[in-house]
């Protein structure tokens, strides 16, 4: 292979291993040409916060704007607060549900325009640039050499399927029926003759992390994947999922080690095996452990 | 347009309003051209039995084979004589129900292998060709003209998401994750060390009807339909969803009127509106009625 295709990948074992399969895939059916990616963290900058975090700060700072008396609700100000242990004491699903209620009763078109409104006018919190400029450029140069060789590309992701919806096709070229995620109700609203699909304040299922991601990907996509990349514990199944293929398959995981470039920080895996950081996990399992600082010439997107 | 392009269609308004819309498609954004399509007696015959009816009953008669006791249960009974009266009494969900049992613990994989081997095999129950023959020429013509023209096309179904999913590349070119239908339950087996995903006893959410078509679009493909053909009052919100686009739309409701080279039948609207047959809902609200004794001059395709 000409390895000017991937050049923000430094040369050694793990350039060495993606090459390998992007040549044995060459062999593979074309309809088994299927690679998911989780998000954040994975294709992009997910610290110091989560941008669906980012962007639900922001939609209560405007809901209290309007009703202050929101903020007597616990889980609104931990969100505000951006209070990880008053969220874990809440429950992430009373949370969730809480959020849930803010969009209650939004079109899916009402709701993407706020989330597309969000991205237009957000800056990462440490360095100002716009949030497509936090993608990471190795990951974009490996998803349009997977592309060349047509692979389907998916993005598998614990935030909200519309919430990444809104940004997969222009940040990464995934078509919106290509992004799962976790999921919010919907209720058909015939009231008027005219029929709208509005957001309920359900939220359907587990959030798409763990197994629910295998799950999730069988009844949203159809197809197994032969490579998937992810950066936390809750991409262990899908990791070995992809794994146990029997054509060839290729598990990366992204360990963010480089405080320098971007941030320095461990996923820990509470469930899925004995708790142990998830990089210790990979190396015994076989998983191609991406370190950002030794294998990655460029970390950004300059989009 | 040159009228060669839908050469199973004849003259008149129906082909007019098809010629039309295609036209004016060409103006709107790639992104937003989006057709859906019901899948039985709209893209092919579903009389004298849904084939997925078919295809349990095979199923069940290969269980029965090996254990008669199976038949002391009633809904296996009733689906093996197709007793449509006795599936009413007993419930459409009872029987889903008890058919999910029939297949709790195959993988993915195993499911999809014996859906192949049904439609390897199977043959029209009047006619005596391979199912493939029993597509609709006509509708074949339409999603390549969309296609042509950029459109994404999907099924969406009242039948299960995985029997669709296995001839969905091979009859339509529609992949695994264009297909939405109903759905049934998955978890992940990690008991060996290999993880292994398995259908479980649940049905997941209503039937993929009436409303839930429109819910499960959202939620499977995130994208809005501009063009929806549909052959029964299942199909009712998914014809006006489409309609009520602020884009140029399209919604064609396939009658079956051809007693001579198809069948004669209605379908009653129940839920949808005061007790009709559709055809006339169709009419006070604008659909396109497509006569297949008027409107096409082939029928099937011949593959």
């Amino acid at each position: 292979m000409n390895q000017a295709k991937l050049p923000s990948w430094r040369p050694g074992a793990v350039r060495d291993a993606i090459e390998a399969f992007l040549d044995a895939a060459e062999m593979i059916p074309v309809e088994r040409r299927v690679a998911v990616f989780d998000h954040d963290g994975t294709l992009w900058c997910e610290k110091p916060r989560y941008a669906q975090l980012e962007f639900y700060q922001r939609e209560l700072r405007a809901a209290v704007a309007q009703r202050p008396r929101l903020l007597d609700r616990a889980e609104y100000q931990a969100v505000l607060d951006g209070d990880r242990v008053a969220i874990g004491q809440l429950g992430p699903v009373n949370v969730a549900l809480a959020l849930a209620e803010l969009h209650h009763g939004m079109t899916p078109e009402e709701y993407e325009a706020r989330v597309r409104d969000f991205f237009a006018t957000a800056r990462h919190a440490d360095r100002g640039v716009p949030l497509s400029q936090m993608r990471y450029r190795p990951m974009l140069e490996l998803i349009g050499e997977l592309r060349a060789r047509l692979f389907s590309v998916y993005l598998v992701t614990g935030s909200g399927t519309e919430f990444v919806r809104a940004i997969s096709v222009s940040f990464y070229g995934i078509p919106p029926e290509g992004v799962v995620g976790s999921q919010v109700g919907y209720e058909l609203d015939h009231a008027d003759g005219t029929p709208r699909l509005r957001r309920t304040r359900e939220i359907m299922g587990d959030p798409n992390e763990g197994p629910a991601k295998i799950v999730n990907i069988q009844r949203s996509l159809g197809r197994r994947p032969i490579l998937a990349a992810g950066n936390s514990a809750g991409d262990s199944q899908l990791l070995e999922y992809a794994l146990a293929s029997d054509a060839p398959a290729l598990a990366m995981l992204l360990h963010h080690d480089d405080a320098e470039r971007e941030y320095a920080y461990e996923s820990v895996a509470e469930s899925f095996e004995s708790r142990e950081p998830i990089v210790d996990t990979a190396r015994r399992r076989g998983w191609n452990v991406v370190s950002m600082r030794r294998d990655w010439a460029t970390v950004f997107a300059n989009a």
